[in-house]
């Protein structure tokens, strides 16, 4: 089937499996749902991306960035609530011990289980619908509580999780991390890296991941001095919003909101919610995710994660996925804090010499799922023309290489002056190719997303320019050797936040 | 006690707990041996010495890089070998419980376990020693293989280990991998990741951890027709070499070796070895490790890991745990990818068209750990001067902020001057620090090893120059505003590999 009849997610998982941006590991033993191998390509976007964020959400703000383990001893998860709460309600077949995620299975023989319902009400659904296991039509016993962590052992006989976010790692480590910043609020501390989620059986391939990375910051503020930031700039900025209230009345699409609005009307638990939405909506624009393609969506109180007291998603519009969350902001309070303080017994307050009072911080942590982002500025990215070109549209600073360096043909001469232009420009990522045709060197290229192509041809060596080939509209433009290095280096700038 | 009497381990590791370096994960709950976290600084510092490291051996060499799952479904680690070779002799007290490493415990009561040692030599090395549990005085039952891979569970019931290394992430897609690189030889493939050794009970502070990265080099090549690189600049260097006939001998140091006289010899397996030997004496070059503090030791067969049929291990002297392995160079063979073929039917050999054969490719496989290597850096570039100053001499492009901008004075109209120098500077990594004596700031930019500081004085507003002043000496010299872009740009380059 030609790639302009095909679904665009079809076409991109090919491309991906094909050019290796990403593909289901451990396919020789049959694979392993929910688990993704990024390739060569995949890896280099995935690392970009990764130092954007850090430009926007770190660097930006003078926050800390660390690196704690994945790995995490039981009374943390305990303190956490993730031991009790970070659950799915499942069924396990009486016979044939199947197990099954209910709401999944409830929902494919056509039976809605509402947001939050109890192991008692999926019972109740089971025995009224008669719901039998789809592998061998017997019973299911009754509904029990899925803990979606992965469990270790650590040395001998330890219990340990391995961590479903990388907040509990800054937490933990919060006294030490305060004294870092000089003792003072507000402080930020992100943090990237891996984290498991031991879901029963994944389905919606590279969306729904059971190991995946993570990039987040744990916002700690003084919940009556520092509620919001200084510079007010934010303020002005609209964002896409679907409201509870909206989604109460049945509505699903997104309203754009001017933000000093929706916060004069109390909208927002406090204002670092909607600082964080505005630099969000900056940060996806610099990934290529266009405006009306997402939405930020606050979560109804039975969806909410146990910590939170305000939860927004940011959701992007996906082809195969519908709406499908990228990224989290949710108003934690002084929750996790106080749970380490009542288990640990470690005094977690600080004195805020402005009140004159010791207070536990609260926080509100941004969080963004590296994968689905990838994913989804792919899809944005992907472009499919009517002679079957296909080409993704990668913001440069995003893309695998930074430019290709080609030499029209693959005669020696050419060859060497292609790799001497290529050593000169070291200081960028050089995807250097001298096999088959150049038009077949432009199309590999394009496939990935490098935007630019330089072309070293015969007035090259009459006159040491080459050609600077645009991925996006294919046009070519002269330009001596000498400039290339200032004339790339602008064309791969990084835009700044816009707060 | 002043720092001038202390040890260097002792005022680093106070050092990097009171800065943000590293420190011991999850004290408030008593601490779990073997797990670091890296702070604001060390994270910082951790992150510039893998994209150096990815400079070095990826870029510079066209390799692929990639990203595969932290998890392996058991039948990847069956097939590896290491469900029963990644293993270390331990003793169980039979009345406390207590489990000790056999060989850490006997060496404790002065007793040396050979490398290799079976489980039933240890068995009589205890009886005849009348060795007995250090907790309880009672006796300990049969020594046995004590698995140092973390067991999970994925989903339901199937059996999963974290990963010990990367590497099998990378034999198992090795199918797709080399079809990414065109389906041609030699093919090398990178990863950084997270990697999980379940010791019993790990000492030695930060350098023996449960969780750690590695950054790892699988390097396939056919062993009939690429058992070298065509440029052979390396074979003119020398690299410092304790081999394993000189230590049974008894010798323990290092010798001077020209890799041409030493491969002339026959002295290693592959020509890719003393390669990627020569590689990392220009990166620990460039980490600021200095000549005569690192060897290459062959490892004895009886201490080889059981994929490996030559082994040289990269050792740092630091000085409190001796000579230390921070980087491993195995020649594995095909045993991987046979493993593989073997266990999961899969066909893994690849054609070769110049011999008209085919071939299952063999691995040379460089592997760092970066933990290991930050602290040796960090080792190395502790200079705690007579009159009690401290500092890190890291070099300039690995430190974990660029440059710092001082206002001389805690005055509004300076502190202005200076917020809009850091904001001119926004393509660097500023430290802003405006509290305190500009002394104490120049202090604490040192001890995290920041390079460069500028500073608004006086002057400044009368002429647009600032001071620069450079942490290792403490000079400073007067330079324009406008040409510190240029100028720091210079100051931060990142050299580049010798071969």
């Amino acid at each position: 089937m030609p790639a302009t009849k095909q679904k665009k997610t079809d076409v991109l998982i090919e491309l991906a499996k094909r050019r290796g941006i990403f593909w289901p590991s451990y396919e020789i033993y049959g694979g392993v749902k929910g688990l993704l191998t990024l390739g060569n390509v995949g890896f280099e976007i995935k690392r970009r991306l990764e130092n954007l964020w850090i430009k926007y959400f770190v660097y930006s703000r003078n926050f800390q960035i660390i690196e704690s383990p994945v790995i995490g001893p039981r009374p943390v998860y305990v303190a956490s609530g993730h031991e009790t709460q970070f659950t799915d309600k499942a069924l396990k077949c009486e016979k044939c011990c199947s197990v099954f995620r209910a709401d999944h299975l409830l929902s494919e023989v056509g039976i809605n289980v509402p947001e939050g319902a109890s192991l008692e009400h999926i019972d109740e659904l089971v025995a009224h619908n008669k719901v039998k296991c789809p592998n061998c039509g017997e019973n299911f016993s009754k509904a029990f509580q899925w803990l979606l962590m992965f469990k270790t052992e650590i040395g001998v006989g330890d219990p340990g999780y391995l961590r479903p976010e990388t907040a509990q790692g800054i937490f933990t480590e919060f006294k030490r991390l305060y004294v870092h910043s000089r003792s003072s609020l507000p402080l930020g501390v992100a943090q990237i890296g891996k984290v498991f989620r031991n879901e029963v059986s994944p389905r919606q391939g590279p969306i729904r991941l059971r190991e995946f990375t993570i990039m987040e910051v744990e916002f700690f503020f003084d919940p009556e001095t520092n509620t919001g930031p200084l510079d007010e700039k934010y303020l002005e900025e609209t964002i896409p919003v679907l409201t509870a209230e909206d989604q109460e009345k049945g509505f699903s699409g997104l309203r754009s909101v001017k933000v000093r609005d929706a916060v004069e009307k109390g909208f927002f638990s406090n204002n670092w919610i909607p600082f964080f939405l505005v630099l969000t909506k900056s940060f996806l624009k610099a990934l290529g995710i266009p405006d009306g393609s997402y939405r930020f969506r606050e979560k109804l109180p039975s969806e909410r994660a146990h910590y939170a007291k305000q939860l927004f998603d940011c959701e992007v519009l996906l082809e195969s996925w519908g709406w499908t969350e990228v990224a989290g902001f949710a108003y934690r309070t002084d929750y996790d804090l106080s749970g380490h303080m009542r288990v640990s017994g470690e005094d977690m307050s600080v004195f805020i010499s402005s009140t004159n009072k010791k207070v536990v911080p609260h926080v509100v942590e941004p969080s963004f799922g590296a994968e689905r982002l990838l994913y989804a500025l792919l899809e944005y990215s992907l472009k499919i023309e009517e002679d079957g070109r296909i080409y993704l549209s990668i913001p440069s600073y995003l893309s695998p290489f930074d430019v290709s360096v080609f030499p029209l043909l693959s005669k020696p001469d050419f060859i060497a002056k292609a790799k001497e232009v290529a050593s000169y420009l070291s200081d960028f990522k050089v995807n250097f190719d001298d096999s088959g045709s150049i038009g077949r060197r432009y199309a590999r290229a394009d496939e990935i997303g490098i935007p630019f192509a330089v072309t070293i041809d015969h007035q090259t060596f009459s006159d040491d320019t080459v050609t600077l080939r645009f991925r996006d509209t294919k046009e070519q433009k002269r330009i001596s050797i000498a400039s290339l290095p200032t004339e790339l280096a602008r064309l791969l700038s990084t835009p700044k936040p816009l707060v």
